[in-house]
């Protein structure tokens, strides 16, 4: 669990005063940040809210009390209370944190929720949490993430050899079998690291968020379509012990609201995206789709990534419930949603 | 607002008991109607929950206070404190509450919450329900629904010339359009219908909730992907009096819980559809889409559909504002989630 807690260990204790109680909750997010910030905010604003303040929810954003990367260690010791992040960032304290955000070639983020609510995900993802002594909720999901921003185009598997580039978790990994140089770094550092030339291009979110945060102006060339997060969910983590010391009406609340918040969330990403890729294209930023070439290059080289971590058994167990759940969503949904969006889209002419 | 007021007078008042207050919830739903019940007894139980039970709300099924369509009138006359059912019921009253439940070549559920959370469809649902006196939310969506079971095979747009059809709303009017004579019945009455010959066919939700009524027991063809309902929203409304006398707290519980059940709703559709399909195929189902031709009159007649009602002002205005933010939706995710979708299926072989 490393260097964190004592950092974390200066922390206040959790106050009590009037009956009101406050929670500390760190996120993997710095303050602002387009959609990411703005879903920990609905949590905290919410939880305070439907609980007339009896549980105050203070945000800290990354860097405010812990680094981003440091809230899952500060809450799992109780220096935090909850945190609020995508968890694959986690994938060092286990490599499963990688299903309940998302899964190269994985799930969008609907087959994400069929899973998780009702397909045995969230029960998997607190298993994974009593490891950590966390309970974990969805709260959050950015919606498919695009292909990110390079500075010249990607015309074959060949061309990410070499590449320097930032794509956390899994993903990462895919490209690093393609020859690329992968670093992760939390999204309040990319802009500086992508300006100095530290990398040659990014993934971020999508159109919205890489527009507030000014890829653009660096590199010219975005992918929209990607591989490597189609859904990834974002997660509201609380201390177990803090858990259970909730009254159970608290703790529905902040259930109910964990899962409102994943509505919201992927409803914000989503609605504007499109406007913000108009924006994008209206700048001079071309967009491009990546060959069926380097999607096969990406689909065989995840096989390989899954494959190095099927020895620890949990991580099997877990893939093997995910891949089940998003074959049978995938196949409804296609025969469904998909069928009906071809048509209309056909029709009205979108 | 018709009869249904003088029955559901008869109705007690809220009751107020140490310090609880009990909430009336009618549903447009019969009891254990798949899916669409469940929702509404989640909202129930989340509600009581997350209030410790101060506010204790009691599901009342369609028929057991008021009947499946007499919700709306109920709790606008304050009779009833909230109602769970789908807005499209409802047009009668207002044409516009279509919008709210799903539009003949509309918004999948998606596109729904993008418009609804971020785009100003909450703000206008709100505009309308202060004609009639409730506070509404959005608090489920079943998904795309299936086209419905048939008799016999539909070719051409000619076959619906003269077919006895179940199916509500616009919809409903659409297949008019094309000759059909259209019936509105409750769920729970259509299985009688169509096993009494009353009706040739019918529309009800998809493969799960289907399967559930039993449609597989008198007709064998089904198509999957429907124009009608591309991701009907399902409402909770809260009489409007009864809304300002809850506490903040309150409030936020209630409307937290709705944007959960909302989420939750869709996932419990969309995860059951896929395994209920294939039971279905396995006990003899046929299994179609309709042509393109067949969808091109579905279209047309749509079109001519919406322009019975854009006399009316403020139809139009929620009209004009949902076509935009639909257009703009659907062209960002058939970009991103469509394209990703599209690749993987074909890699992993969906």
């Amino acid at each position: 669990m490393g260097g964190t807690a004592a950092a974390a260990s200066t922390l206040a204790a959790p106050a009590y005063a009037q009956g009101n109680r406050t929670l500390t909750l760190v996120t993997t997010w710095g303050r602002g940040l387009a959609g990411v910030h703005d879903s920990a905010q609905y949590c905290a604003d919410a939880i305070t809210a439907a609980t007339d303040g009896q549980l105050t929810v203070d945000l800290k954003a990354a860097g405010e009390l812990v680094g981003a990367f440091e809230v899952f260690d500060a809450v799992s010791a109780g220096q935090a209370d909850m945190y609020h992040g995508v968890d694959y960032y986690f994938v060092n304290q286990h490599p499963a944190y990688q299903f309940f955000a998302s899964l190269p070639f994985g799930m969008t983020a609907q087959e994400l929720n069929n899973w998780y609510y009702h397909d045995g995900g969230f029960e998997l993802h607190n298993e994974l949490g009593q490891i950590f002594g966390l309970k974990s909720f969805l709260a959050g999901n950015t919606g498919p993430q695009s292909g990110g921003w390079f500075r010249r185009e990607m015309n074959s598997p060949e061309d990410f050899n070499g590449l320097k580039f930032r794509m956390p978790g899994q993903g990462g990994e895919v490209l690093g079998k393609l020859g690329a140089s992968v670093q992760n770094l939390p999204g309040g550092e990319v802009y500086q690291a992508l300006a100095s030339g530290a990398i040659d291009g990014t993934e971020w979110i999508g159109p919205w968020a890489d527009e507030k945060a000014g890829f653009q102006e660096i590199t010219k060339i975005y992918y929209t379509a990607g591989f490597h997060e189609p859904g990834p969910g974002l997660s509201l983590a609380v201390n177990l012990e803090v858990w259970e010391s909730l009254s159970p009406a608290h703790q529905a609340v902040v259930e109910q609201v964990a899962t409102a918040s994943n509505n919201w969330t992927l409803a914000i990403f989503m609605k504007n995206n499109a406007s913000a890729l108009q924006r994008l294209q209206s700048s001079g930023v071309t967009v491009r789709e990546f060959s069926d070439e380097i999607w096969d290059a990406f689909g065989t080289a995840a096989t390989e990534v899954y494959q190095q971590y099927m020895g620890d058994e949990l991580y099997k167990k877990i893939f093997d419930s995910y891949q089940a759940s998003m074959r049978d969503s995938a196949g409804w949904i296609q025969r469904s949603e998909g069928a009906f969006s071809q048509q209309r889209n056909r029709i009205i002419g979108v």
